[in-house]
């Protein structure tokens, strides 16, 4: 399989051009060309760059994503082609199927999926300190069984329509991060001070890890994907209906945040590649407005990036980790379409 | 009301830069600057152009749309805020509203509309060259009174359900089209071979000239209203589903194309603004890949943009004809809630 590229433009004075069919990269007298062809997406956190508009056509032409995003990873554009591909049908169906059962379906599905990858994440943590550190082993995977008696009453749960079900769904998943953050807590570095899970403008560096790690890079592919299946971002089943609020996006990200970037910004700490101290913006950094200093984006993006690459087994199938966020959202499709009468959620095991 | 500016960017070498809250034009020497605050949007016919990205994160701060167009007018991106306004529950109501009665309503409507002002706009030229060429003006009303007749074919139409009346709106719709363009015809000057119109990829002066004014200037305002009005650009009534066509865009555009775009450019003509041989872009130009040439651009461009201007009068309320795209969307978005029981199409008098 060939590994694609995502240009990073993230610093100060970067110009991004064209040369026929190359992205050319300069800063000053550095120079750095991709071929087209290689480039899958390009996502530019930094303000201080210059674009031609022959590189920007040329990413619209080879369907090249292009997203800006702020320096914690928020996007807040995307370069949308005016000729989108997909069908209006998926959208179609998308609605109706808010009233019927497959909303209900698919946002228990959602959850399931989120769920099982927390207890699966800590159960093989846990089967990988068991020599080191066995009483922690022993506290990670029974937490991991405590999220699979939750995963159970998820299971359970029946309904016909979302929103009377909706509240029950977000109690049992709130109930399963509590148990889950709490043991990725007992495995982090104590420098981190990592006291749970906080989402927008977190400042403490492992929250801000994660925000940055889900916006900046889950969020975009997983937008990509549910654009190209030709969904409609906003229209989510779990997430509720807020205006502006991509829900259907953070719906299918449920099921790839643990083992995508979770798994991958934790081993940062336990393979030593950053330290605690070394995670949040100092001088100059933090007065140009970042939270995260430039090398812990820069190894964060290296192991998310590898991660999205690495081959995993789904569904009696092995591809990238990034091929199943594609394939999910044309699942989602599948199953709107009735052409498939279930949805299975993207589980890895342990 | 203040008038607002598109900044196009259609030239060799041009930068679009940003100091605080003012976007900067440069090209060589030259430089103008524009305060945030009185620019719309942005659109860029040309690929030799640079843009800082600050500027552009200035433009979806402000809500101002860029687009991304070729030489001959087609938009090919636009730049998305990740959040949207307006709500999903307009989309809701939109894909719903295909399968009722709504969508055969607003579809019928939107044909009235289109119908209506080419009548109008052929009766106002009529009744301007009377003293002139009265066999012309004689010509000119009878084609208005034969469409009359065709809108009162449309207004008996009774239908609960689109997808079973379109064949019999897109006839009428034909048939009134075929009347309206032999009638312009008559109108421009002989230089200019006018045959009836053509649609995408027309060399000829005056087809080219109406496809760059609807994709160029009316596609895009179009476009922003009903995005704003938080409707999905890909789902329309009149025009039928195909993978990857804005066809509620091209639904609304009906009722304005008579009133913004043929009127604007039949009268550069008829003021002698342009010359026929003038249109079409020669040597260098042409080389460049442009059909039409960069000062029939800008005179079309000044036309157009003071036309969408212009305040006129419609249900009862005197505003920029621009203010009622908008407004038109919103209407289409209060049809689609049930929070109005009519949806009246935009006509101007004569």
């Amino acid at each position: 399989m060939s590994r694609l590229t995502k240009i990073f433009l993230d610093d100060f004075g970067v110009f991004l051009g064209r040369k026929r069919n190359r992205f050319v990269v300069k800063k000053g007298e550095e120079k750095h060309e991709f071929l087209a062809d290689d480039v899958e997406s390009i996502i530019c956190t930094s303000k201080a760059v210059a674009l031609s508009v022959s590189a920007l056509s040329l990413a619209v032409d080879r369907n090249i994503q292009v997203i800006f995003a702020t320096y914690s990873g928020r996007p807040y554009a995307v370069l949308m082609p005016t000729v989108m591909t997909g069908s209006v049908r998926a959208r179609r169906e998308q609605f109706l199927a808010y009233m019927d059962e497959r909303g209900f379906i698919l946002a228990k599905s959602f959850v399931k999926g989120k769920i099982k990858n927390q207890a699966n994440l800590l159960k093989l943590i846990a089967k990988n300190r068991k020599q080191r550190d066995p009483s922690l082993a022993y506290f990670l995977y029974r937490s991991g069984r405590l999220i699979d008696e939750v995963y159970e009453r998820v299971e359970d749960e029946e309904g016909s329509n979302i929103d009377d079900k909706r509240l029950d769904l977000m109690n049992l998943e709130a109930e399963a991060a509590r148990i889950y953050w709490r043991a990725i807590a007992r495995i982090l570095p104590e420098g981190l001070k990592f006291n749970g899970r906080e989402t927008r403008g977190a400042r403490d560096p492992f929250n801000a890890m994660l925000n940055f790690g889900y916006q900046a890079v889950l969020f975009p592919e997983v937008w990509k994907a549910v654009c190209y299946a030709g969904l409609d971002p906003y229209a989510g089943f779990l997430h509720a209906d807020r205006p502006g609020k991509p829900s259907l996006v953070l719906d299918l990200m449920e099921e790839f945040r643990q083992q995508v970037v979770d798994r991958s910004l934790i081993s940062l700490f336990s393979k030593n590649v950053i330290k605690p101290e070394d995670v949040l913006a100092v001088g100059v950094e933090a007065e140009e407005g970042r939270v995260l200093g430039k090398r812990v984006v820069q190894s964060m993006l290296d192991a998310l990036l590898s991660r999205l690459d690495r081959a995993v087994m789904f569904g009696g199938r092995r591809g990238s980790l990034k091929s199943f966020i594609y394939s999910q959202s044309r699942n989602v499709v599948r199953f709107l379409l009735r052409v498939s009468s279930r949805y299975e959620p993207f589980i890895l095991g342990w």
